[in-house]
C-alpha cells in the first residue's frame, strides 16, 4: 500500500514512495519531471522516470538497493548546475536528488576540516566559517548555488584553483552509497599518502558513475592575511599571454590569473556587472595574489613591472575591497553575460599548456571564421584552462549543430597541442565522443573495466563519461526534434 | 639458443636473457641473487628466480609479456630503499630492475616539467636543474640514492611535503607497462582535472601491484627566493606539540616542521652529524619557511613568539646556509643514526591528526614500557606523520618478534585516534595485516577487485599491500629461521 497522497499505479513509484515514506518527497507527473530533463547543459533533454528526495544516507541506500534489485536505471543530482550533462536522465533514470541532504554536520577548526552533506551549497561553507577566519577554497563560478556533492562528482575547479588546487585537493573523506546499496567510507581523514589504492581520488571526478556520495569531509583553509588584485589591459592578446607566462616564470603563484578576450569583454560590459573595460583592447587580465601581507606589495610591483614590459596599455591594483568585488562579479558572471550579446551560447572547457596560449587562441579564431560563429574566450589563464563560448542562435536552422561542431573543433585544437578536453566541467554526455581525442580504446576500456568493479550492471548514470557503442542511448544532435518531443 | 655467456640450463633464464640480449644484464646464480633477497625492510628475505636489467620500455614490455605468458611471478625494483618490503620477491619472482633506465629525458622549464626514466635518482633531478633556479619537491630522506620510479610506486613523502605535497602531487604523466605487457600512457600533462577516472592517482602509490612505470613526467618548481630555518628546544613534549598546532593555526604553512624526541636526539647526537642538541630536552623542533624574501622575517618572528609562549627553552634561526645544512643533515640521517645507540631498529610510519600528538606519544611510551624496548620518535610533526623507531637487538632470542609486535602496536594507536598505518613508506609486506586496522573486508575487496582489472593473474608483485588469506605466501615472523635458510 502506498504512502498517502500517491496518485500513481506504477508499482515502482509506489515502492519508491514507500521507501522515503513521504508523498511530497517524490515527483512522478510529467509536468513536474520537465524541470529535471536537463542540467546546466541544456542542449539535450530527457525525462526521468521519477525524482526522489531522500533525507539521509540510509534512505539513499534503500533507494539504490531498490533500483539495483529492480534493474531501474538511476542517477544522483545536486543543484543541476553541471555544464556537461552529467545529471541528464538519458535512460529515463530515477533521479535521486540530494538537495534535502544539505546540512553542515561539523566543523573542526583545529584539524582544519568540515563535514557536509552532499546537498550543502558550496558558498555556504565559506559563509559559515568566515567569522572564524576560515574558508573553503574551490570556488566554481556557480558557487552561490552549486552543491559540494556535485563539486565532488565533477571535481570542480574555479578561479582560485591555480594556487589552491581543484576539488580533489580538498576532499579528505567520503561516505558513499555503492551501486548495490552498500554504504562505505573512503579516505582516511586527509592523510596525503594513506595506505591502499587512492579510492578517494578515483571517486572524485568520476561524474556520478561509481557511487553516490552522501557525506563529505573537506579541508578548510585559514583566510589569507591579505589579498591584492590587479587589472591589466592589453592591445594584443600575445602580450597578455606572454605576461601570464612571465608572472609564473617569476616564481609568483597568483591565487587567480584570469583572462578575457575582446568578445568576452563586449559581453560582460553589456550585462549586469560592467566595470568599464575599454572595448578596443584584445585582452584583460585579472590577477590576484594573497598571503602574508608583508610579501604582497613586492609581488604586486613585480606583476606591474611584468605587464609594463609586455606593452600593457593600462594596469592598476584595486583601490579597495569594493572595487575588487566589482571586478570579480564582472568576471564570475561572465558565462551568463554572453546572454546579453547572443540569444544562446555553448561553453567549452579545454586545457592547454600555458605556453601554447597564443597559438591556440589564433586557431580558435580560425574556427570562429570557419563556422561563421563568434567565439568569446574567458579563461583561467594561469593553468591554461580555456572556456571558449560559442555564440549562436538556436532559432536559426542548423546553428545549434554548428555551435556544437565548433565547440568540438576547439577541443580538438586543445588536444592537438598536448592539452585535453575538460578542465573542470566534466565530460558528461557533451564530450563523450571527444574522449577519443585524448584516450585510446585500450585506455577507455581500462576505465570502463574499473567502472564495472563498482557499477557492474551500469545502472548508475549510464551513458556518461565514455563513448560506449551499443551500451548507451544514441545521442543524436538533432536537437530540435528532441526538444519538440518533450514539450 | 642462449645469448653468449649464459651458464644456466633453465629455459626461462635462457629465454629472459635472449629478450635482453646480453648475459651481463641478468643475474641467476644464488650468490648474485642474495643481494636482492630484501629491500630496506630487512626482516624478511626471499631469493628471486633471477634479476634482469632492461635498458628500455620495449625490453620491459617483452620481459613482462614473457613472464605473463609463462606464469612466472615478477616484480619491479628501483634502488631497493623501500622500508616496507615492497620489492621483496616473496614468491621467487623474476625481479625487473630498472636501474639501467636512469636517464633524464627532457626538461621543459617554460611548462615546469621534466621527463625521467624510473631508475633516475631523486636528488639528481634537483641537481640537474638547480643552476637554472628549479628543483623537484618530494624529498624522502633517501633522496640521494632512491629512484623516482620507486617514489611513484610508494607515493613517497619527505620533510618538505607539508607545504609541497607528496609524490602524487608532482606526477603529471606516466608511461606504464601493464601486467600483460601492453604499454600505456596515463595522465594528461599535469592537467589537474583531466577527463576520465584518475588513473594517474590510482597508479601512484599502488606499490608496484598494477603496472611497471617506465617513464615519468614530473612537475618541477622554481626555487623559493629565500628560506629560513628555526630550531627550538622544549623541556616538555606537550609544549613542543602545542607549538606545532599554534604555528599551523596562525595560518603559517612551513615548508617543513619536524620533531625529534629525547631518544632520537640521543641517537643523532651519537652519530655522524651531531649539532649539539641538549640531551635533557624532550623535544626539538626544526621549522623551515620559504617563499618571497619580504614575507619571511615576519613569519619567523611569529614562529619565535609562538615557541616562547609555549615555554621553549631555547629557540633561534639558523645564522647561515652552512648551519641550516648541518641541522638538516642531522635530521635527514636520523633513521640510520639509531645504529649508533642500538644494534637494530625497526622504523614505523603512522599518521595521526595533529591535535592527537601528545596523547599518541604518551601511548607510544606505554608500548615502549610494555614491550621492554626503547622507542625513538622522529616525525613530520606538521602533517602528523610519526616515525616510531623501535630499538632492539636481533641477536637476543625473541627480540625481533617483540620489535615487530611493538611497531604494530604503535600503528594500532595511530589507527585508534583516527589516523592510519602509513604516511609515506607504504604497506608492502610489513603492514599487510595492519591494513585491517583501517579497512573493512569490503573495502579491501574493492581494492583487490581493482587490482584484478589491471593484474588479473596476480603475477605482478603478489602478496603485497593487502592481507590476502590463501593467495600469498604465509609470512612467518620467525626471522632467524628464514635468514638461516638463505645464508
Amino acid at each position: 500500500m502506498a504512502v498517502k497522497g500517491i496518485k500513481s499505479k506504477d508499482k515502482h513509484i509506489i515502492n519508491l514512495a514507500n521507501i522515503i515514506g513521504d508523498a511530497r518527497s517524490i515527483l512522478y507527473h510529467t509536468e513536474d519531471l520537465i524541470a529535471y530533463d536537463c542540467d546546466g547543459f541544456t542542449l539535450h533533454k530527457h525525462l526521468p522516470k521519477a525524482v526522489v528526495f531522500p533525507k539521509n544516507t540510509q534512505e539513499v541506500a534503500n533507494l539504490v538497493k531498490y533500483c539495483s534489485e529492480n534493474q531501474l536505471p538511476f542517477l544522483a543530482r545536486g543543484a543541476g548546475t553541471g555544464l556537461s550533462g552529467g545529471a541528464i536522465p538519458l535512460n529515463g533514470e530515477v533521479i535521486i536528488s540530494l538537495v534535502k541532504m544539505k546540512r553542515l554536520l561539523s566543523v573542526d577548526l583545529e584539524n582544519r576540516r568540515a563535514v557536509v552533506e552532499p546537498g550543502f551549497v558550496n558558498l555556504k561553507l565559506t559563509n559559515s566559517i568566515a567569522d572564524k577566519g576560515y574558508y573553503y577554497a574551490p570556488d566554481p563560478s556557480s558557487q552561490y548555488c552549486c552543491t559540494i556533492g556535485g563539486n565532488v562528482a565533477e571535481n570542480a575547479g574555479g578561479a582560485h584553483c591555480l594556487k589552491y588546487g581543484v576539488t580533489t585537493n580538498h576532499i579528505l573523506g567520503l561516505e558513499v552509497v555503492m551501486p548495490n546499496g552498500e554504504i562505505v567510507e573512503i579516505g582516511t581523514n586527509g592523510i596525503p599518502d594513506a595506505p591502499g589504492y587512492d579510492l578517494l581520488g578515483l571517486l572524485t571526478g568520476s561524474e556520478g558513475t561509481l557511487g553516490i556520495v552522501t557525506k563529505i569531509t573537506v579541508r578548510i583553509l585559514k583566510n589569507p592575511e591579505a589579498k591584492q588584485t590587479v587589472l591589466a589591459y592589453f592591445d594584443r592578446v600575445e602580450d597578455g599571454s606572454q605576461a601570464v607566462s612571465d608572472i609564473i616564470s617569476a616564481g609568483i603563484v597568483p591565487a587567480a590569473l584570469e583572462m578575457m578576450d575582446k568578445v568576452a569583454i563586449e559581453g560582460v560590459e553589456a550585462a549586469a556587472f560592467p566595470v568599464g573595460h575599454p572595448r578596443d583592447i584584445e585582452a584583460v587580465l585579472l590577477i590576484e595574489v594573497d598571503g602574508i601581507a608583508a610579501g604582497l606589495d613586492e609581488q604586486i610591483n613585480h606583476i606591474l613591472e611584468v605587464c609594463k614590459n609586455r606593452n600593457v596599455r593600462e594596469v592598476r591594483a584595486a583601490k579597495d575591497e569594493a572595487e575588487r568585488g566589482r571586478w570579480w562579479a564582472n568576471r564570475k558572471t561572465g558565462f551568463g553575460a554572453m546572454g546579453a550579446i547572443s540569444p544562446d551560447y555553448l561553453v567549452q572547457d579545454g586545457v592547454i599548456p600555458r605556453s601554447k596560449l597564443p597559438e591556440v587562441l589564433n586557431n580558435i579564431n580560425k574556427i570562429s571564421e570557419e563556422y561563421g560563429l563568434r567565439i568569446a574566450n574567458i579563461f583561467h589563464a594561469g593553468d591554461g584552462n580555456l572556456h571558449p563560448l560559442v555564440l549562436f542562435d538556436a532559432r536559426k536552422p542548423g546553428e545549434s549543430d554548428r555551435a556544437l561542431a565548433a565547440g568540438s573543433a576547439c577541443l580538438q585544437v586543445c588536444a592537438d597541442v598536448g592539452g585535453t578536453i575538460t578542465g573542470e566541467h566534466g565530460v558528461g554526455i557533451e564530450k563523450r565522443e571527444e574522449m577519443r581525442f585524448v584516450f585510446s580504446d585500450e585506455e577507455i576500456n581500462a576505465q570502463t573495466d574499473i567502472r564495472e568493479v563498482f557499477n557492474p550492471h551500469n545502472l548508475l548514470n549510464a551513458g556518461k563519461l565514455f563513448p560506449m557503442p551499443g551500451r548507451c542511448v544514441e545521442i543524436k544532435r538533432d536537437l530540435k526534434e528532441k526538444e519538440a518531443a518533450i514539450s
